[in-house]
């Protein structure tokens, strides 16, 4: 466990710096833009892009981090090639405000298709990483305690597969329907925790 | 115990991460406003706004941190709603440093009501993320240690409904007298510290 | 040590954040300033000013998180006013990019003083908080080891205290000899780190 | 082990920050640039050296923490002389959002010449610190464990020797062949990465 520990915390660093990064893209409304109260209000409020691309990837990384921390607790030791796996999640994890900064700055104007493919092609991505890593939990040895079942991680596999599928034909729908594409996403966010809230431990 | 010591490292580096953010909002006066020693102190002066919104948001983070510090102190296990729940009080944590630049843009001039508006309304949903938390650790199982005496919760749920009380009552009273409502925010925030230093651990 | 484990981690990671956003700081040259590769060579030589203020605030950190690691080490529990006290020395740390920003852009020209000034001021202030750490260690109740010579602190004492009155003449000398305010500022970095090198634990 | 742990947790943080700031480099096609689909999409693509210049660092700063994570499993004790060591190289770590950077603004420039340069000579300060670490935990007393064949330190040791020549190597070549030399970089971090899955822990 000991040596898994530090692989935790250094996860838990990049996840928890990549999620507050988030914030760094909301742009107060520039002084010189307000000649009013009401401009301030108009300001704040046309600011809803930010806010949503900012409450879907600080959702999207929360729910990749619950599950990181479910999958390492049912670990036993690491490997190289499990240490590489889990750099190259983490490497997506990094990724985020990138595209999500591009989604704050595009979504509802008439070139937001591009940035919503981006974002949508992110998450497929990411699951490429997950799924590496579940691949690496397997082999070249078992990782897992000797009293876990095997089954526990199933759950995991499918929900890993699903989210890959579902990312691959959100980004393909993104070139004609960004909208739904996004809706989606959020949907995808929102089934995750609610299944996983209800998962018993 | 183990369990909980990762949401905690995840918790800290969010708190820590957050905290420290707030420092990049304090701009160095530019070169070429700046045509003397005079002009480089006035600068600096006239930073007080920034100075200002800095240490109030600061303390504001510093005292959530040690509460959630002392919540985990009795805490025997998580759940999954839990842990939503401190995700969604970690995610209004990482939004500070944005009412906290905007405050610090806005505060002082003639449209600083709608800037003294939105920071004290990020207190409300902070109070908010607080009473999620403090509800899922009664329900739907009981997370504390068996030894702990349940009443000893009962400090901290006041004070979890005070914030939420005092919060949205400055956040009304800053649409007519913004001042009035940082200087409650300021009043909170030492009023905390004080009673927290004095709690009997 | 548990109750304190969790103090260093926040601590670690606002020291971690802190030393690590002073980067930030460093601004690549300009692309429409370049015009021959001679131009690159000597905008990047031109930067010296960020490098120095760079290396002198890391410095400053990095002997900083040396001296709150071993005053850890002797320590056995907390308090409420010793985590505030801590706090507050965090607050002095996640300050410094500002003036190692301001130093960074003022350095070498005719108004450094007030920004050699401030930066010195930042250093009183540092040695304030590392005062009342101190002060809090022993009182008002002695969080040491039962184990511990009360008199290891001692070297802990006399150099935060040869801190304080450094900085504080350095912060008046800067008024007049802004240079020699820094290199006295750069002398006590590197006296401090071949001073704990050499003491045996 | 406990003394370690800390200086692990505080080296862990500092990876993972700077392995995450060097997002903060990559910079959304501004909206006033962008006046078609098609606009969005060459702006995405012309990002080239911004993601070439983060995944080459990426990988770099990884490879760095899975080398430093073994190197700490055999470590027993640390030293001041040893902490500082580990101080300087990871002020090599958190000066690497800067060079990225200077790559991203320059490569496939006329000017990339100096960028290039500066990025190896990044690499061989890196290296030093590598060095004076590896030297630090044989003198001036030994830190691994007693059981601890010190053969397993060789090939540490090799690599960091290794990575010092072809670094120096391609600094040098960077004044005539600058993208042989980044050729070399990319090189260096796959065979890294190669070698060390293989090896048997």
């Amino acid at each position: 466990m000991k040596e898994n520990a530090r692989i935790e915390a250094f996860s838990d660093g990049v996840f928890a710096i990549a999620i507050t990064l988030l914030i760094l893209e909301l742009k107060v409304p520039p002084h010189d833009s307000v000649h009013s109260v009401a401009d301030l209000w108009k300001g704040l409020i046309n600011l809803w892009p930010s806010y949503f691309a900012f409450l879907l990837s600080f959702g999207i990384i929360l729910v990749s981090w619950v599950n990181h921390h479910y999958l390492f607790n049912v670990l036993d030791k690491s490997s190289r090639p499990f240490l590489y796996a889990n750099g190259f999640l983490l490497l997506t994890i990094t990724f985020m405000p990138f595209p999500t900064a591009l989604l704050a700055e595009y979504i509802g104007t008439d070139y937001m298709k591009p940035a919503v493919v981006f974002y949508c092609f992110g998450g497929v991505v990411n699951s490429i990483g997950w799924n590496l890593v579940i691949h690496t939990v397997f082999k070249p040895k078992l990782l897992l305690h000797h009293t876990v079942n095997i089954d526990v991680l199933d759950s995991t596999k499918r929900s890993v597969r699903l989210g890959f599928i579902v990312y691959a034909f959100s980004t393909v729908l993104a070139f004609w329907f960004p909208v739904a594409a996004l809706i989606i996403n959020l949907l995808l966010w929102i089934v995750w925790i609610t299944l996983s809230i209800n998962v018993k431990d």
